[in-house]
């Protein structure tokens, strides 16, 4: 662990699905966090990473692993709007929140998350450790095995922290 | 074959993709037809029924088969629109024309194409023989085995027919 | 359908597993016959070939397709003798019948069978048609789509035969 | 981690493949063992266990993780033998070290391991943590994500325990 990560960016959302309210990646400290990143009409994203994302959510504890998706629409806006996508949500058993990334208010294609995060495409995967800080973000396939492992050194890493840590240390490596 | 199978009913359609002109099926007269019965977020479509269409209009002589894909939204019908399903079909790398299945006038939620043929949901699987009469109708899952079965035998029963009856005699096995 | 085609030269084997008595390719005109060339240790027959020759003895009429297997050793004799592929066959649940092709007497590494036909290598896919002709001979794997529409092609020549042909014509395409 | 938690016994083998010499689990302390307890004749072994442990193999550092497999026969006794494995495993391209689990002396089907570790069947999924003690012990398939879990929290529990003992406490977490 390198006490010099930053810590993830805020998203930039617009509408949450299978939320009650939007969604602060602060509001999930202390557990790894799991963000899916894709397109409804992505073939790769419909194809593995959201069943992937599916595994994850049901793999680990919940007091753990947090699982969202966040649909950062960079191409076919009209095809991919809010109905679409809660249709898309229900016929495809998404049942993790899942944000929608803001357009851009100067027109750009791509959406203020994704501009912010730089993601290179869809689908893009997103691991935020207990401490808020991002450890991966990767464009692209990565395996399960790969995936389960980084999630579990995530994991891993806190429980180290809270068991060699006294109270007054304060969480021992957040500093950004 | 039967002689009293009956004439495979028009099709009735708002639009098509990848056609220049609205398609009718006594143009397809000649040749065996696949139509892949489909919405654009039906997940066992996605999967399975489109990539099988897609590997049929791969496999199998332009002059022997025909491929189409009907678009027969009998749900979330705001969510898959034409805007979204053109998106769809260039993300999915669709080549064959694919017609939008005609809303019901009378406000029924299912179009008139899946009225009439009777069609229990998505995906359904027909083939339309040289003669244009219906011989498959199947909801659900074709195994490749016994699709590729089916219409190497409708290809036959062309050729057969081709090469055992005069000129005079007319389409031996047509008549509805 | 081609006169001139030649007759499957018959099949040279030392050892029958679930069969009764040794099978001799002229026991089964009439029918269409799948073979599967195979040798119990190349994964991809493990995989795919002999998955696939159950699919198709699953999916067709027995009056119609006769389905194979010959274990054709061309290399690793030692580790793939008979007592070994007994144990094979039955934890692959292979139920249909498979030959084991005669080795070689001058010492060969290529049994009998697979030099007189000409294999190069496993898996190998053989249909042979109802009137005993080699129609298919190929290495490596045939799609699901394209075997399951060469079957229906030689069920189908057939029926077209039986239709068309009177008694005393004798089988009016098997002339080699 | 459980101070209490007991070393994983000694294989008992007769043969190694693809190692210089016998391998002892202690001389891989240090390192998280996976163990795939299979047998070359079952299915489930070829398709999913045998390709996983090549995968991890391939996925993770040798220094953290080294690979085995364990032969551990107990049906089809005369169709499994060394010259059957030796070939199987060059076939299927299996580079990681194989024993070969010795057969029982007073005839028992099961061989010496598998009895020891009360294995159920095959295939069978060992985890071993760096200091020596079985921590997983599984009879059946192990998801990717699972088993990338599992092996990465065993990996990050040495490091735990290299960054916080001094030299003298001697290693931390050993003690059976």
């Amino acid at each position: 662990m390198d006490a010099h990560l930053t810590l993830a960016p805020p998203f930039e959302t617009e509408t949450w699905f299978n939320a009650e309210a939007p969604i602060r990646l602060e509001d999930l400290r202390g557990r790894v966090v799991l963000v899916t990143v894709f397109q409804m009409l992505c073939p790769g994203c419909v194809a593995e990473s959201l069943p992937q994302a599916r595994r994850v959510h049901a793999a680990f504890a919940k007091a753990d692993v947090a699982v969202l998706g966040l649909h950062s629409v960079f191409e076919h806006h009209a095809a991919q709007g809010p109905v679409s996508l809660e249709a898309f949500l229900h016929e495809n058993r998404i049942g993790f929140p899942v944000g929608v990334d803001r357009p851009a208010e100067d027109g750009d294609a791509l959406p203020m998350t994704m501009q912010r995060y730089g993601f290179k495409g869809t689908p893009t995967t997103l691991l935020i450790d207990r401490a808020g800080r991002l450890r991966l973000n990767t464009f692209g396939h990565v395996p399960d095995l790969v995936l389960g492992a980084h999630i579990a050194t995530l994991i891993g890493e806190g429980k180290w922290a809270a068991a060699n840590q006294s109270e007054e240390d304060g969480p021992p490596v957040c500093a950004a």
